[in-house]
């Protein structure tokens, strides 16, 4: 048997006991405003999901499975179910647009288990707003610490949104169900002991990205339920000597469980995913936007793009030359550089339809990635952008960023996020122009709910 | 990024493709009546769940999360519900009275995980009993080798039926919705991606364990079907480079995952565990029954018994002179002797009823424990069990057994395993002594059935 824990300031019973007490009025009001943006951003790549087969599979199974009464809603089809399985669905249609939110430091995206559990709960017991908000806020400070807290090592094997995801989704699903801080640490224990999720299916790109999400909301949710009927889980599921971290991690630091709690607000730390493309090319692609804009260019008075990136960029974007399907035009910088040059945005809808198009493909290959010192040595930390566009009449214009659209420090505006939310759901037909208006309504007044029901437009047949 | 993988000449492909091609044309006889046997034991073990506390908690979750309707029966409440449900609740109610069997090389409960689930897809699709004792067959087989594979350093941490089983309810499932080897290949990939459970609930005596054989059967059986849908998973989720192995092992052994398969039957090497007592003081309950017999004693007639034993009967056991409730008195030798000479039988219902009677309290201080080299040596291999009886009337009475009851080699005959489920039902009151003649009759020609239906009885009420 292992004898040893893991001993440091922090523990799980610190952690669910902030969890269990968190209150709406102690949550900063820019926190809990931001805890709003997340919320209707999540709400975009829930919609996104709509008939890509994955979810649609996990979607058709929880038909077979679960119940088709209840209050809480499957988003993409606008079916109501147990929370069970509208956690499940939710959590998996919305981690497989890659559009839904990312913490940078935990590695993990906390939108994707945090608000599949905590909505289906809410739905069933009519929440309010605040309520709502506060199980989140507990929700994404417990996932992204537990996240830090596993650490790289812990990411090298494991998709740290599944693991450290179902302790955030228990605990937005415990703060909800007012579970005691004994209660919720008896969720923390169900839900470690459920915690899974291996990166073994990227080998194979194979399907298992949004059943980790959806299965982290779900198993959270029912650690959740269960501790508030009795259940009892183990004390120390996280640092314990049999524990997460003894069995999933080797450099796991339990400080970092408890890294000042009530006063650094991890949510807010979180980055929204702004372009539809790979995170690497987004630099660039602010900096190209930012050239364009400074110098009023149109597509058509650009004559190359050299774009100046860390290694990593060069790594994995470098080998995609000519894209042969939309997903892989994701991975290419000339394409998504193409996209802004000619809609000044490279959304899904974008990509979908013009990712070949021939000015997109021209544009394409004039197109050059380099490496930058300053640009490089300044990654993972700091992602710095910088262009240098040839015109056509023959200026060259330099742009820089300092940090890509979505990141804390430049962050998206309300009109942003709406604007991507109507994009996303627009891309998978999941709700007409007019349904959105009368849904980014309701999502953008969630904080003043008094109690959350339904939040999609019944269907006209319904 | 890791990476390395595990090579050698096991492989998850091979596995699988063995599992889903296995035919009960393919299994001995032997070894099919063995199947049997086991499930007629789990059925047993299942009943025992009957209100106890942690179990009916996860009954009562499925209710409200699940439906009402369907044909797959929760047996300890009768009520019925779709496939994954059942599973959750069967799979945890077998696990909780410790009277499941055991798997002694891969330190794995298969039945506790494999018939749940394999039981539930039966029901809902009507199988007949030769195709279900092929699918827990199957179930079994990779059940085991996947325990063996992960080794002892996965043990230390993992509780190995939740992880194992998640990949033995997968190989069950997926062969009686007669998934083709890559689709099984792919239900493995979802399985073990979903693979979980922790010892650290021990340090709580924390409701874990039954909430481990639950998942693992609902999560195994949720990989079948959605790998029947064509939901993809990885194609080396056991020795890859980001697989179970990479992130929960360090003593991995592929070989293992293959060893003779179709040649090996691993599922005869399952042992039934008959006392309902600590495995530790079986041997020596088995030899003072052998000697009460040989010498036609009864309580009586002994004065004092001294057990020999191996070191760790003395570690676990040594520390409960006078035990305080049922439970501990499970882990008394006394205690478990003294209802050996009074009853014959140290079951469920004996524990439950006469653990502190003043005869059996009063045998329990007459019985001591000593070292054993012979028997300490064998151990863990052989459990070999000798006593030494002392009579009123002054006769010494020496017995051994050279293998426990229960184990492969001194396995318990029908009428044993129908006297042990008959007592299980009884101890819990899920069945009346009519009730089990029907239900048992119906059990042992299981693999006579036509199509699976229900099993139990419907109450009067109903």
């Amino acid at each position: 048997m292992v004898t040893g824990g893991i001993e440091g300031p922090g523990s799980s019973a610190e952690l669910a006991t902030f969890a269990a007490g968190l209150r709406f009025e102690d949550i900063p009001a820019s926190v809990a405003g931001r805890a709003v943006d997340l919320f209707v951003d999540w709400v975009g790549s829930a919609l996104a999901g709509k008939d890509v087969r994955p979810v649609e599979t996990i979607a058709a199974f929880a038909r077979t499975m679960g119940p088709a009464t209840g209050s809480c809603e499957t988003l993409i089809d606008r079916s109501v179910s147990s929370p069970l399985f509208a956690a499940l669905v939710n959590g998996a249609s919305s981690h497989v647009a890659e559009q839904d939110d990312v913490h940078n430091g935990s590695v993990f995206h906390p939108a994707a288990v945090v608000f599949p559990a905590a909505l289906a709960i809410a739905q069933s017991i009519r929440a309010s707003g605040q309520e709502f908000i506060a199980a989140v806020t507990a929700g994404y400070e417990v996932g992204i610490r537990v996240g830090e807290f596993l650490g790289r090592s812990h990411y090298k094997v494991f998709h740290t949104t599944g693991t450290a995801g179902t302790l955030a989704a228990a605990a937005a699903a415990g703060r909800l169900l007012k579970l005691s801080p004994d209660a919720m640490l008896h969720a923390f224990g169900s839900a470690g002991t459920q915690a899974a999720g291996l990166w073994e299916f990227l080998r194979d790109a194979a399907d298992s990205k949004p059943l980790h999400t959806g299965k982290a909301a779900a198993n959270g949710l029912t650690a959740a339920f269960l501790a508030r009927d009795g259940f009892t889980g183990a004390s120390r599921i996280l640092e314990g000597p049999q524990g997460m971290a003894a069995g999933m991690s080797s450099d796991a630091d339990p400080a970092k469980l408890t890294d000042r709690l009530g006063t650094r607000w991890a949510l807010a730390e979180t980055s929204f995913k702004f372009h539809a493309s790979c995170r690497h090319t987004h630099p660039a692609a602010d900096a190209l936007l930012k050239a364009m804009t400074d110098a009023q260019l149109t597509i058509g008075d650009i004559a190359a793009v050299t774009a100046r990136v860390h290694q990593a960029a060069i790594d994995v974007l470098g080998p995609v030359v000519v894209p042969s399907s939309v997903h892989q035009a994701k991975f290419s910088m000339g394409t998504t550089l193409g996209l802004i040059a000619l809609h000044g945005r490279a959304g899904m809808a974008e990509f979908d339809r013009d990712h070949a198009r021939p000015d997109v493909a021209a544009f394409r290959d004039r197109v050059t990635m380099v490496l930058d010192d300053e640009v490089n040595a300044a990654y993972p930390a700091r992602w710095i952008g910088k262009v240098e566009v040839a015109t056509a009449d023959g200026r060259r214009i330099a742009a820089r960023v300092d940090e890509p659209k979505g990141d804390p420090g430049n962050t998206l505006s309300r009109s942003e996020i709406d604007a991507k939310v109507r994009g996303l759901a627009a891309f998978s037909s999941a709700a007409t122009p007019p349904e959105m208006d009368a849904l980014l309504d309701r999502l953008w007044n969630i904080d003043r709910a008094n109690a959350l029901g339904a939040l999609m437009p019944r269907r006209p047949a319904d």
